[in-house]
This record gives structure tokens, sequence and C-alpha cells, in this order.
């Protein structure tokens, strides 16, 4: 029996709820957490939803863990396929174990030993392929097509972003009325559900989008009102380097307020702050909406805002500082 | 009017929870974390009290507080003095801008210029000595002897010991039953509290001090009965260099069933997993605990375990890995 109907449109606020009650035994409530020396320094009042305490380290397991419950019993018998060298892997991963079915990851031959170790970790079958995304559409496509397993795309999935959405729902339901509700934007996940949480529960919320000058594309896409794709996936965030979806990009489109680009000397100084100051372990593209706080202060000064840190997974033998 | 007691015996229980009723304004209700991935790779169920998350980010805050709380109108006026390159320095100079008073550093020539700024940042006058402990302990002579500051030892002193006992008291009033409560051992500050804390709240649990191969002071004075001074304080468990001072040997004496030394490459191992499985940045001192699980794991398989994370400050430009 699937316990989460399929969301084929964009996500209600209804649907999102669900998603929420459906994903909790298998998600972290995590933490929300302010740090008084950060506030002094801002002169804002933030509270950071801490996702890098999340099961595997990242917000990933909301969305995977939804689109896996989704499934049909046929579905699951044949199982769940995605490429990932990141945190996505490791969720698809982890949700097919709990919920006994195979996972197939293809992962390029360049991703980290540690992050495939991990993904081997949970039981999944890692397929590797060569470090380009035409090796990694093309490795997938057989592998689906051998399998019959059920590709998760890490964005474009209207069961994703509900997923994710629900980390919005936790820090709402726990601050209450915030002024602006930040995220920072790769393919897009994260920030188009937290702006579906937000604009839901907190109407007249601010919902700012955040991304590294590097990669902009979400910027630029906002600006021209289509999609535009990265010149560059040059940036130390590296979550942060996928381009938008039609899926992702309608709703950013519709409900986000602004978008504001950092500069890699900006998200490591952030990111910096936040180990410094919060004794807690972040990847580089958390830092990103505090990094932006931090650029224009002035715009921020006096406002309740909640942002969401992605995640903790670094390389502690290849900090930026 | 002084709003706590001066302690001249070992705390009693009423004391110590006048203590903690008393500095609660002051300090943080650190958070009690648990992690599946170490909990399974230990086989024991471990209750870490974050003390990293603490004002000034070391436990040290609550017994500076405590000692603070503790002074006549008449002291107040004068001031508190002490000497410290570390946690302890940044405690006392933020209790004495807490309660209005001032507050008179020693600090060694060598210490590192972020804990100079840190205890500046909060108003404390810093006099500056060479990096010897005969030139602190004179020149903190000098000090009290020209401004009659009322000297706060960082272990050897009943307030202090009080003050640290709270992190005890909120870790078992959180946890509840537990077999083994265990703390890293520097001047014994942290331990004896934690010892009295136990053992007033849980008679029958054990518990276990740890410490640094290296700086085995209290290892050997618990063997011998008598306090044993430290041949060299080279570790990097750099909170725990320091030799037992009577007051601490004594409780610990009396009320510790075990102390276990562990290498450095132990403390280092431990502090990798704790910030890459917790995501939590800790200082080396703070692994030492876990370190000593690993090291006898048959001896704590299946153990329901308190431990005391004592601090995060650590200069993340110079770490072991």
């Amino acid at each position: 029996m699937n316990t989460m109907e399929k969301i084929t449109t964009v996500p209600s606020l209804k649907q999102i709820l669900t998603a929420h009650k459906t994903i909790k035994p298998y998600i972290h409530q995590t933490p929300v957490i302010s740090n008084a020396s950060i506030n002094k320094l801002t002169g804002a009042s933030i509270f950071f939803k801490c996702e890098n305490f999340q099961k595997i380290g990242a917000f990933k397991m909301r969305g995977a863990t939804c689109a896996t419950m989704a499934l049909t019993d046929k579905e699951k018998t044949n199982g769940i396929a995605t490429h990932s060298s990141g945190n996505h892997a490791q969720a698809v991963a982890l949700s097919a174990k709990n919920h006994n079915i195979n996972a197939y990851i293809v992962m390029p031959s360049s991703a980290p030993v540690i992050k495939r170790k991990a993904t081997e970790g949970y039981g999944a079958n890692i397929i590797t392929c060569n470090p380009t995304i035409a090796a990694r559409q093309s490795t997938l496509d057989q592998v689906v097509a051998k399998t019959n397993a059920t590709f998760i795309h890490p964005f474009d999935n209207y069961n994703v972003i509900a997923g994710q959405a629900t980390a919005a729902i936790e820090l709402i339901e726990e601050v209450g009325r915030m002024d602006i509700v930040m995220a920072p934007i790769g393919g897009g996940g994260l920030m188009s559900g937290t702006a579906l949480g937000t604009h839901y529960l907190l109407p007249d919320t601010q919902i700012i989008g955040t991304e590294p000058e590097r990669v902009d594309d979400a910027y630029l896409s906002f600006q021209k009102g289509e999609i535009v794709k990265n010149k560059s996936i040059n940036s130390i965030a590296d979550g942060l380097l996928t381009n938008l979806s039609p899926k992702t990009f309608n709703i950013i489109k519709e409900h986000l307020n602004e978008i504001i680009t950092v500069s890699e000397q900006q998200i490591i100084q952030a990111m910096r702050l936040i180990w410094e100051r919060m004794k807690i372990i972040v990847e580089p593209s958390s830092a990103v909406p505090l990094a932006a706080i931090l650029k224009q202060k002035e715009r921020f000064l006096g406002q309740k805002i909640g942002l969401i840190l992605t995640g903790g997974n670094v390389d502690i033998n290849n900090l930026p500082f």
C-alpha cells in the first residue's frame, strides 16, 4: 500500500501537511537555533533551521522519503534509482533501506570516496559512470531500462518538493510569525518547498532566495522570466551547482520576492561565522543566506528572519579556512 | 546583596540546586544530544551534554557565574581577578560584565589573539605576563594587591565546583537513570561537580573520569591516594593540562569509580567522529570521554552513558585533521 499520494500539480497546503505527517517517522524534527552574537553582529533576529542535524546530514532526506512513500507496491518491487554524487544519493539510499526496497545510484567516478562509502553503507547498488552530465543521464537510463526502477529526480518532482517544504513548516510551527524566510537555491527543490510552506502559513512574510554569484542561474531566470542555465559550475557551495527545473522555476517565479547573490568570499566568511559562533558544522551551501544578510545588512536590520541551513556534509580534511 | 551563599565545604545537593536556580538567568540550558551512528558504532547508548553551546562556548560559564554571584557588595565594588589563557578567562570576564563589576584577567603573552580579543570584548582589563606559571601567579598577586579584587580560582573553589555540577544536574533531569556518567579531568572542577551531582541524584550510577595519557596526574593521584603532578603538559586537549587541587582531588578520590586514560590519537579520532557524525564543533578536551568508550568498547557495551562535552572553542585554522 502506498501511504502517500503521488502529487501531480503544485503541492497544496493539505498535501504538504500530509507529506509531513507521513514522513515524520523517518526524519528528525531538527532544532531551530538562535545565536546572540550573530544577532548582535547583524542587528537582526535570525532563526536557523538546522537541517545539518537531519538524517544523512541534509534536508534531502525529507524529499526522498516523501517520493519513496508515494510509490505503488509494484513500483516498490522494482526499486528506485537516481544519479547524484552528494546528499540526494544518500537520501535515496536510506529511504530505500527504510522501506525495504532496492536502490540504484549512479555516481560519477569523481565522487568522493567518503560519499560513495556512505551510500553503499545504506545498502544501495552503486553504478559508476564517467564524470559528465551526459554520462550520468545515459547510465541512469540504462539502469532504469534494465531494472524498471522508478527514477527519483532530486528536485523536479512534486513529492520531493512537498517533502522539502516540511522544513519550513516545522520552522514556522516553532517560531511563528517572521518578517522574512530565506533559503539557498540549487535546483530549487528546497527553495520552492520553502516558498510554498511560507506562502501558505505566513502569507505576509517575504520570501528571499539566495545564490552564489558564480552559479546565478536562478537569479538570472527570475529576472528574465524564463529558465537561464549556469555558465559555470565553479563554486564552493557544492550543493547549489544545478540549474532550476520547470517545476521549481514556476514556484520560485510566483512566490519569491527577491533573489540575492553572494561572492565566494562572502560564503566562506558566513560559513566561518556559523562554525565559530554557533559551534555547528554546516556545508558551504548552508552559509549562503547568512552571507546575503551580511552583504545587505541595512536591508535586514531589525527583521525577524527564518533561514534554512541545508546540511553539514563537508570534508573536514578540505576546509576553506 | 549577594544572591548566592559562599560555599565553604564540599557542596551539598541543596547548595548545588540553589546554585543552579541562581545562575540560570545567566547560562544556557544546553541540549542533550544522542547520535544513532555513534550508538551503533559503540554498542552503547550515549547522551552528550553539549556545553559547547554554553555561553562563551564552554561549561566554565557555570562556575564563574556561581562564584561571582557569591561576592558581597563590597567585594563586587573591587571586582574579580583571575589568570587564564582559555575558557575561564572569558567566563570570568562575561560574569563580571553581567554583574556590572570590574574584571582583571592575567593572560600569558603566548595566549592566542582570538582569546585575548574575546576576553577584551567582554570589557575585561587584560594584564599581560610572561608565559610561565610563576609569572602568572606573581602578576596576579600584584593585581590583587593593587585592586583588592577577589581571585576566582578556576577550580579550587567550592562555588565554582557547585556551578560546574549544574551541567550534570541538567543532564540527569533530562535523561533520568543512567548506568555511567563520564567527564574529562583537567583541574577537576567539572569532574568533581559532575561526581557530586551524579552521586546525589543517581547514587547507583558509576562515575568515570577520563584523561589524556600524556597529562595523567588525576589517574596517578587516584591510584596513589595523594596528589601527583603532571610531568608534561603536552597534549592536544588544551583544557586538561592543569593539576588537581586539594578540593577537587578529595571529591574525585571519594566519588569516582575509575579513571581511564587515552592517547592523543584516540582523542583526535573521537573528536573527528563527533564533528563528522554529530555535525557539532567540540574542542579536543570534549572528545576524551568518547575516546575512552571507544578504547574500552567491551566494557561499555549496552550501557546507558551520560557524558559532558566541555566546550567548542577551537582555532579552526589549526585543526588536528
